[in-house]
C-alpha cells in the first residue's frame, strides 16, 4: 500500500530542472502577476513599496531553496498572491506576505522592516515571526504556537489571514515533504486551520484545506471518491444542466440579473457524509448542488433571494427540514445566504444556494470582504465581538496550552447558535452550549450563582442544552457555588475558566483552615511554621504544592498522624527513616506489561532497530494498515492507524513525537480486530456469517454478539486476522451474503465524541 | 361548583318572551337576511325555489319548538345562513339546509322533496336524513352514525358541510340543553366534528367548535382563560398596534395592497398549550399573533408573501425552527400560507401569518372556496384524492364501527406528512405513519411482502416512523407475510384493514386443514360431516364461529380428545352430559369486587336512588370534581371526571350510556388522589413539602417519591383528601413554597397517547 502511494506521488511530482536564467524569469513572472492582481488597489507610491519589499525578500532568501528545489522566494510570492487574489487583501498585507519569513530565517531584522515600511507593517511581520519562532520540542509545541497566533490575531486580523495563506500554499506543495511531516502538517491543518478559515468566513479556502488534508491523511478514500466523482461527472453535468434550464428561463423572464451554475461538492464533505451516515458513495443523496448569484442592489438583495426561492419552489418541491434562512440570521462569521434542498427529476435531491454577489464575496473572501462592505453600515461588527471574546479568554493565562486549544476549538471554531435574553436581545453561543454557559456569558457572577433556567418559560436544569431561537431566563440563588462536575457539561472557554477560578478560590479558602491546623500542630511539637518544614511535609506526603498540602490537611486526607514519628532538631522537622510514604498506590502492579511478543513485526523510521512498542487500544492497527508511531512517556512507542479517531489531535498537538513506521511481512502472528455487521434479520443469518468467517476463511472468532429487533439485526464480531488484506477479503465476502447491509471495522474502545 | 355554573348559565340565557306576532317578524327577518347573503348567487328562478323550500319547512315545523322555546324553523334558517355566510355554499345547499330536518321529523317525505326540487337536492336531504335516523341505543351509535356520514360524504361533500353547519348552530345554542346532553354533544364535537372541520379546511369553524366544546367540558378553565384574556386585552392591543405600525408603513411604501391586523388566539389553543407544556397562562409565550392578507394577483401572490416575509424579518429576527412554508407545500386540506414567529419588542414572540386573499378565503371557507378557485386550475384535487382514499377504506365493511372511528381519526383527520418515492413522487400520509404504512399505500402486495425500507438511503425496520421530506424505498421478500404485531405500529386504515384481511386469509387456510382433520375424525366415528354436527361442536368448544372451530382444531387448541365421550345417534353427534366446557377461564375470581363503601356519596340523575358504582381508575374523581356516570356492562356505574382523558372518546362513542351525577356532601370519607411536584432541588425541600401536607393540612400521605438530578427534582405524592376544595387548598400552599415550580394533579393510571 505504502509503496503504491509513493509511486503515485513520484509520478505526480515534476522533476525540478530549471537553470538560473529560467529561474530568474519565473520569479519575475510571478512578481508581475502579483502586481497585476494588485493594480486596482495601488495608490501613489505603493508600487515602489511593494517593489522594495520584494527586493528585500528576494535578496534575503537568495541562497535558500524549498524542499522541491525551487528558489525560496517563490513561496512568499505565492503567499502574497493568495492574499490578494483569494482573500482580497491589499497592499500592506502584500508587503507583509513577502516579508513573512525574512525576520525569522534571514539576516533581515525587525528594525530593518520598520525603518523601510513603518511600524504598522513591522508589527504584523513581528506577529508572523513570533508564531514560527518557537520550534523547540516542548510537549505542547503546536498548541503554544497556536495560542501565540491568537494573541497576535486580536491585535491585527491580517496576521491570521496571511498565516492561512501561508498554510494553504504549504498544503498545495506538501508532496515534496516526507511522509511523517505530511501527516503532521495535514493533521494540524484539518484540526485547527480549516476550522479557523471557516470561522473567518473563508469557505473556499476552508474547503481546499480540508480536501488537501484528506489527500494525505486518507489517501485511499480520497482517491476512491475522486475517481468516482470523475466517472460520474458527465452524467451529473447533464442532470444539472437539465435542472437549471427551466429555472434560467424563468429568472431571465423575471428580469433578474444573475448567474446560475452547478457546484461540485468537496471530496472531504462527501467523505464526511459517507462516514457519518454509514452509507456508500452512490447513496450520498445530495451530490447535486447549484448556486444562484444575484447581482441586485443592496436594498433589494434579500427580497430578490426570496423571489428566486419562490420561483424555484414553484417548479420543485422543497424539503421543509432543510430550509436555512441565513438572510434574516447571518452566521456569526458573516455568512449570508438562503439554502434549500428541492426534489429534482428522477427523485434526486438538489441543494440550492441563493445569494447576492456581495454575500458571495463574503462567503469566499470572508473577513476581508466583510470589512470592505462594512463601511457605511452601522451594523455591530460580529468579528469585533468575536475577537473581544477571544481576548477575554486569552487574558486568562492560567490554562494549559493543550487544554486551551481544545477549549478554543469548542468555544470559538464550532458552529454557533443564537439565543435570546428575556428582553429579546440576541446572544451567540457555540453549539452544545448549556443554560450554564449562557449564564456565564451574561456575567461570571450570574454563572456562579445559577441554579436553573427557564427556557421558553419552562424550567430546566443548568446542564440543559440550548437550541437556536431559545429564550433563556437564568434563575440564581445566593447559596449556589460552582462544583467540579460543572466542568463536565459547559463548553465555552469563558465558563470553564471562571469555574476553575472559583474552584481554586474555594480550595484556597479550605486550605487556609488546613494551614491553621498545621501551624498549631507544629507549635505543639516545638517546631517552627517555616518554609523548610512545609517543604519537608510536602515531599513526605507526595503532594504537588504547599496549597495541596494545606488542602489535604483540611479535608483530612493527610491526617498528620505520622508527625509523631518525626524528629525535631532545633525548630526543624526531620522525617522518620527509612522514609515510608504515607500512601502507596498499588496500581502499577495491575497494569499489564507492554506486549513484546510481536515486536519483530515493525521496522521503525528508516532503520530497522527493534524497540519496545505497543498497539494503540483506540484503533487496533493490524499489518497492512497505514500507521504511525507515537512516542509516549515511559511506554516507548504506541502504534496508531493514521485514520485513528485520535490521530489528528495527537499529530496537531504533539507533532514532534510522531515517528514514521512500517509493517514488516509476517504471516505467523494474528491480531485482534472487530467488525460491526448490520442487515435484515433472516432465518439462518448468524449461521451464514460464521460459515464465511470460520469455514471459508478459517479465521478465529474471539467473540460474537447479535441482537435483532423489528426486522433488523446488529452484530459485532471480534476476530483474529493476520493482516489488512485478509480482513478486506472477509468484509467483501460478508457483504456478498444476502441481506447484509453494512460491514464496518470498529475500534475496540470507541471514543466519545 | 356545579351550582355556581348553573347560576352563571341562567344569567346568560335570555328568557324567551316573544308573542306570536313578534315570532312571525323574527322569522321573516331571518329569512330576509338569508336572501340578502345569497343575493349574489341567485340565478333566474332560484329565489322562488328558496322561497318554496322555506315555506315547506316553515309549514312542516310549524307546531315544533326548540328547547329554548323558539319556533323550530329558526334552526334550519340559522343553519342555512351559516352555510351561505360562513362556508360559502350556494342556492342548492341553502335549500337542503332549510329542509334538513323535515323528512326526519315531519310529515314531508323524500318524494315530496324530489317532486318539488329534483333528484340532486333529494339525494342530499336523504343523506342528511340517514345520518340522524339511527337514534336507537346501540353500543356504538355515534360511530355508526358517523360512518354513515362518511359514506354519504363521498357521494356529495355538501352533506358534510351542511352537517357541520347544523352542528355549529347546535353548539351555539347548547346552553338550553341539560348538562348530560351538553357533555355528550360537546365531547362528540371536539372528538369528531372539530377535526373534520379542520380536515375540510374550515379553520374558523373548527376554532369555534373547539372553543364552544371547551366551554362545556372544561368550564372553569374556559372562564379562567377568557377572563385573563379580557384583562390583558388592552395591553395586548397596544403592543400589537405598536408592532404593526412600522410594518404597515413599509408595506405601504412597497406599494402592496394588503390588510394587517392582530389576531386573537383561541381559548382552546391557549389551553392546549398550557396543558401540553405544563406552563401557566402568562407563560404561554405566543399570545401575540398578527396576520397579513395580500390582495395580489394569482401569479404574484407567492412571491409577494415572501416579499412581506423578507420585510418583516428585516425588522424582527425570526425563529428558524418556526418557519412554515405552506406556500410550496400546501396542507392536504388545501391550506396555503406562510407562518413565522419573530422576536418583537420587550422579548416577546409574535406569530405572523402571511397569505393572499384567495388563501385566506380557503383557510376560512375550506372546501367550498377551494372548489371555487379550482376551476381553470389543472392541479390534481387534494380533496378528491382524500375522498377516494376514504371510499376505499369504507368499502371494507368488516370493521367494527368503534374501531372504524378510531382508525378514521388517525388516518384521515390527523395532520399529514409527505414523503417521496424513489422516483421523487409525493405521497401524503397521516403523521406517525411507518415505513410499513408507506408500503401499503403503494400497494397491498408491496405492504404484505415488506421486510424493511431505506429511508434517505439508510436501512430502517418496517416500524420506522417517517418524517416529512423523507425519501422511502421499500424492500420486499417473497418469504414475508403479515403478522399480528404489525397491527401495533401501522396507523393508516388501509394498512390495518389489509393486514387484517391477510391474517384472516391465513387463518382460513389453517382452518381448512382443521376442517379436513374433523371430517376424517367424524367419518371414523360413523358421524356425518353435517352443519348440525359442526354446530354441536362449535357450542361445545365455546368458540364464536365454525371458522374458529376449524382453526382451533388445526392449531391443536381444540384437540378433539373429548369426542370420545360424545354419543352418535344416527349420524348425529350428541354431547356428553352434563356439558362440561373444555376450557373455563378463572379470570373472574381474581377481579376485585366493586367497592361499595362510599356509595352513599353520590346522588344520581335527578333522583337520589343509591346504585352500585365505582370510581374510574383513569382519572380518580374526588368530591367536588365535575363528574359523570358511565353505565358499564355488569359493573354498574363508573364515575369519571368530565375532563378525564378518556371522557371525550366515551361520550362521543357511547353517549347514550352517560348518566348525570352529582356529589353529595360528606366530610367523613377520604379519597386517594395524586400530585406531581416539580421544583428546584434544594436542601430541605422534601421536609418543607411534608410539613405543609401532614403538618399544616393534616392530610394523610399514602406514598411519596422524590427524584432529583441536575438541580431539579420531580416528586409524586399520593394522598387521601376529602374533596376538591381541600386538594385545591393544598396545591395553593405547595405553590407558595420557595422553589416549587409546578404542582399538578395526576391520574393514577396515565393513559398512553
Amino acid at each position: 500500500m505504502e509503496q503504491e502511494q509513493v509511486r503515485i506521488a513520484e509520478n505526480v511530482l515534476p522533476k525540478y530542472t530549471l537553470n538560473e536564467e529560467q529561474e530568474r524569469k519565473e520569479i519575475l513572472r510571478q512578481y508581475r502577476a502579483l502586481l497585476r492582481s494588485l493594480r486596482a488597489k495601488l495608490k501613489r507610491g505603493d508600487k515602489e513599496l511593494v517593489r522594495t519589499a520584494f527586493e528585500m525578500a528576494a535578496d534575503a532568501h537568495k541562497t535558500m531553496r524549498r524542499k522541491s528545489g525551487e528558489p525560496y522566494i517563490l513561496h512568499p510570492l505565492a503567499v502574497a498572491r493568495i492574499c490578494v487574489e483569494e482573500i482580497g487583501l491589499g497592499v500592506r498585507s502584500t508587503i507583509c506576505s513577502l516579508l513573512h519569513d525574512t525576520v525569522e530565517d534571514t539576516d533581515v531584522t525587525l528594525e530593518d522592516v520598520e525603518r523601510e515600511f513603518g511600524s504598522e507593517i513591522a508589527r504584523i511581520v513581528d506577529g508572523l515571526t513570533k508564531i514560527s519562532s518557537v520550534i523547540d520540542a516542548s510537549s505542547s509545541q503546536q498548541a503554544d504556537n497556536f495560542k501565540k497566533i491568537l494573541i497576535t490575531l486580536t491585535d491585527d486580523p491580517r496576521v491570521i489571514l496571511i498565516k492561512l495563506a501561508d498554510r494553504l500554499h504549504n498544503m498545495r506543495t506538501l508532496d515534496y515533504m516526507k511522509r511523517e511531516k505530511q501527516l503532521k502538517i495535514a493533521s494540524e491543518t484539518v484540526w485547527v486551520y480549516a476550522p479557523l478559515a471557516h470561522r473567518m468566513g473563508l469557505y473556499t479556502i476552508k474547503t481546499e484545506l480540508e480536501d488537501l488534508s484528506m489527500k494525505y491523511l486518507e489517501p485511499e478514500a480520497y482517491k476512491d471518491i475522486a475517481r468516482r466523482l470523475s466517472e460520474t461527472k458527465r452524467e451529473r453535468s447533464r442532470y444539472i444542466n437539465e435542472f437549471i434550464k427551466p429555472l434560467r428561463e424563468k429568472l431571465v423572464a423575471a428580469g433578474l440579473d444573475f448567474e446560475i451554475y452547478g457546484r461540485p461538492k468537496s471530496i472531504h464533505s462527501i467523505w464526511n457524509k459517507i462516514v457519518k451516515k454509514g452509507v456508500a458513495f452512490n447513496e450520498v443523496y445530495d451530490l447535486f448542488a447549484i448556486r444562484v448569484i444575484l447581482n441586485s442592489p443592496p436594498e433589494k438583495e434579500k427580497e430578490d433571494c426570496w423571489k428566486v426561492y419562490s420561483m424555484i419552489t414553484d417548479e420543485n418541491t422543497p424539503s421543509p427540514e432543510r430550509l436555512r434562512d441565513w438572510l434574516s440570521n447571518p452566521k456569526s462569521n458573516g455568512y449570508e445566504a438562503l439554502h434549500t434542498t428541492v426534489m429534482g427529476p428522477q427523485g434526486r435531491w438538489v441543494e440550492v444556494q441563493i445569494r447576492s454577489k456581495r454575500m458571495n464575496e463574503i462567503a469566499e473572501k470572508g473577513l476581508a470582504a466583510h470589512y470592505k462592505y462594512k463601511e457605511g453600515s452601522n451594523d455591530e461588527d460580529r468579528f469585533d465581538k468575536w475577537f473581544g471574546q477571544i481576548r477575554e479568554v486569552i487574558s486568562n493565562q492560567d490554562t494549559d496550552s493543550v487544554d486551551f486549544l481544545q477549549d478554543f476549538k469548542t468555544s470559538f471554531l464550532a458552529e454557533e447558535i443564537y439565543v435570546y435574553t428575556p428582553k429579546g436581545d440576541v446572544k451567540m453561543l457555540p453549539i452544545s452550549s448549556t443554560a450554564l454557559d449562557f449564564a456565564f456569558s451574561i456575567h461570571s457572577a450570574v454563572g456562579s450563582k445559577c441554579i436553573g433556567a427557564k427556557v421558553n418559560h419552562k424550567l430546566v436544569p443548568i446542564s440543559h442544552k440550548l437550541r437556536s431561537g431559545d429564550q433563556v431566563e437564568i434563575i440564581t440563588s445566593n447559596k449556589q457555588k460552582p462544583t467540579e462536575d460543572w466542568l463536565n457539561f459547559v463548553v465555552t472557554a469563558k465558563a470553564k475558566s471562571k469555574i476553575k477560578d472559583a474552584l481554586k478560590e474555594e480550595k484556597r479558602k479550605i486550605a487556609d483552615e488546613g494551614k491553621y491546623v498545621l501551624q498549631r500542630k507544629l507549635e505543639g511539637m516545638g517546631a517552627a511554621y517555616s518554609q523548610h518544614n512545609i517543604d519537608v511535609l510536602t515531599e513526605f506526603y507526595k503532594v504537588h504544592s504547599q496549597l495541596d498540602l494545606f488542602y489535604g490537611i483540611s479535608i483530612k486526607q493527610n491526617d498528620l498522624k505520622e508527625l509523631k514519628e518525626f524528629h525535631v532538631l532545633g525548630d526543624k522537622l526531620e522525617p522518620p527513616k527509612p522514609v515510608k510514604p504515607a500512601e502507596v498506590k498499588t496500581e502499577t502492579e495491575t497494569k499489564a506489561p507492554v506486549s513484546k511478543k510481536d515486536s519483530e513485526l515493525i521496522i521503525f523510521g528508516e532503520s530497522s532497530d527493534k524497540i519496545m512498542y505497543n498497539l494503540a487500544k483506540c484503533c487496533n492497527p493490524i499489518p497492512g494498515d497505514d500507521v504511525f508511531g507515537f512516542v509516549t512517556s515511559g511506554k516507548g512507542l504506541t502504534i496508531h492507524r493514521t485514520n485513528c479517531p485520535n490521530a489528528a489531535q495527537m499529530m496537531a498537538n504533539y507533532g514532534h513525537r510522531i515517528v514514521k513506521t512500517k509493517w514488516a511481512k509476517n504471516k505467523e502472528i494474528s491480531f485482534l480486530t472487530g467488525l460491526k455487521i448490520v442487515g435484515l434479520d433472516d432465518v439462518g443469518v448468524i449461521n451464514k456469517i460464521t460459515n464465511v468467517v470460520s469455514g471459508d476463511m478459517r479465521i478465529n472468532i474471539s467473540a460474537l454478539t447479535i441482537e435483532s429487533g423489528e426486522g433488523l439485526f446488529h452484530g459485532t464480531i471480534k476476530i483474529f486476522v493476520h493482516d489488512k488484506e485478509e480482513l478486506d477479503e472477509l468484509v467483501i465476502k460478508l457483504l456478498e451474503l444476502n441481506g447484509i447491509q453494512s460491514v464496518t471495522r470498529f475500534d475496540m474502545e470507541e471514543i466519545k465524541k
